[in-house]
């Protein structure tokens, strides 16, 4: 069946993206309590915590009560976002959170300067900075981002040249400083991929650079998530961040265009239906999407914690 | 790119799913406004309202009034639904409407038992009686319809051999009248699809019948029904049942469950954006979207009605 992996990577960043962006508060306790119940899942690697300015994220202010309070299971793999090297020493300072480094950057300028008040150069200068700060903490960059790959509102719809710059501008910074970079994750920021945009990008991604792991960051703003991720795969790509019940987006208008990642049980149910081994046990993880949808509050995105799994269905009509 | 077929035609049926689900009442002209919002989209084939016993669907128990009302556009074609002669009888009765005749079976006898209390052989005496009374009224029948056509919640998996001796016994019984049946409409009732097997059902029955066209109504139950759309458009299918905004479904638990037809709105943008026309107003279907969440007052599960086209911000960006 056409080419897709037998087998996906699911990196699931619900709790980093979902309490960042809810007008909260949200006790401790409660973003414990999913990571607990994520960790039962199956699913290897989970993003617990984004450990930023307090100023600017306030709802990852307790980042450090956070991480201090989930159970490590073994065999899942525990992240955190950073962003500089104040970010760094609060991540390294944890124990049983593994600290990957990366480099970033953007297909479009103005979008760029607008998020970040950086051009391309001082970017790449940014980048160049953030790989020593690795590097000095013993931490080796393996992954870069290239955010607005498949169009910006800020610049409209982006070429494929512009993807490969971006692409190949990240690996040079990361090849100088004697960095080996395995995976080029592609993120569709503000949800423009439909699955024609995403195979030309990841088909020329691909060929250019073939012996390197592709990921998808797939943003569900206009409900193409799903799509987006199986014409990825259709392409070849095993490897996807995803949010449980799609926490950080949300179907009330009040919150109108916010719209988090592919929802990470509506992912897992297709892949496993299609024999594409994800390693989650989807019973559970509809079970974290519910309690994920209790701790927020409100509906979240996702489809499949509310039409349940087939499993049931399955040995009830046996 | 692909098989994707350069045109593809949407025939909405938010109307009359949506206001047959939704706990309401709600007043004939938004019903009528809805629809009269519809007409300036651009889409073809609109399903208006539901000639059904108003005992069984009180939510269309105004059919007659609502179908009075609604301004006629030259170009868009008009249908009703209707199950029966009294039904057929009522839409003949009405002005500006296209009566078309269709048959139906499913894949899955544990269903039809559940649902009306009928085996294959008296559905079939049924359909041929269906057939008589088109003929009868001089209504044509050019589709065969399959329900659960991907699997059933009473039984569960269902295998491409049922889906096609389904579809044989409904042409049989075309052929035997001597109607030309022109569509086989392959229905996911209860949400069980993913690509693997739409693509598996697809090419069966396109390889078995390549003179006719299919079509696909999706449920989208489990968050599938804008992929299943896709993995259909690379097996050459150009026929989709839509509703806007995903009316008939809820975000919500109170409905847990519920879930309407692929949303229209979504599925527009998606073939729009990919260079598969539609014919329709993105921006203007958006608008009628957000009239008909307006209309039922709760959020429906559409995502372009909140993410926004993309044109403005093309023209902005430019």
């Amino acid at each position: 069946m056409n080419d897709l992996p037998s087998r996906v990577t699911i990196q699931e960043e619900g709790p980093r993206e979902g309490f960042q962006i809810e007008p909260g508060p949200i006790a401790t306790e409660r973003k414990i309590e999913l990571i607990d119940a994520l960790s039962e899942t199956g699913l290897e690697k989970i993003q617990v915590a984004s450990f930023v300015s307090p100023k600017r994220v306030p709802g990852w202010a307790d980042a450090e009560a956070v991480v201090a309070g989930f159970r490590r299971k073994p065999g899942v793999r525990y992240h955190a976002l950073w962003l500089n090297e104040q970010g760094l020493m609060r991540a390294l300072a944890v124990e049983g959170l593994e600290t990957a480094g990366s480099i970033s950057t953007t297909t479009s300028e103005k979008f760029m300067r607008n998020n970040t008040n950086r051009g391309f150069e001082e970017n790449e200068r940014v980048q160049r900075n953030q790989i020593e700060i690795c590097r000095k903490n013993g931490v080796s960059v393996e992954r870069i981002g290239v955010m607005t790959a498949f169009g910006c509102n800020f610049e409209g719809d982006i070429g494929t040249e512009k993807v490969l710059w971006a692409v190949e501008s990240m690996l040079l910074i990361a090849e100088e400083a004697g960095e080996k970079v395995k995976v080029i994750s592609l993120a569709d920021t503000m949800g423009w991929a439909t699955p024609g945009s995403i195979k030309r990008v990841v088909g020329a991604v691909r060929e250019r650079w073939p012996h390197l792991r592709i990921g998808l960051h797939l943003h569900d703003t206009r409900g193409q998530g799903i799509v987006n991720a199986y014409a990825g795969m259709e392409m070849g790509v095993d490897l996807f961040d995803a949010s449980v019940a799609g926490l950080g987006g949300c179907p009330f208008a009040k919150m109108k265009g916010a719209a988090g990642n592919v929802c990470t049980e509506d992912l897992v149910f297709m892949c496993e239906e299609m024999g594409v081994e994800t390693g989650v046990d989807l019973d559970r993880l509809i079970d974290a999407a519910l309690l994920a949808e209790d701790i927020v509050g409100h509906p979240l995105p996702g489809a499949v914690m509310r039409g349940g799994s087939l499993m049931q269905l399955r040995r009830q009509s046996a």
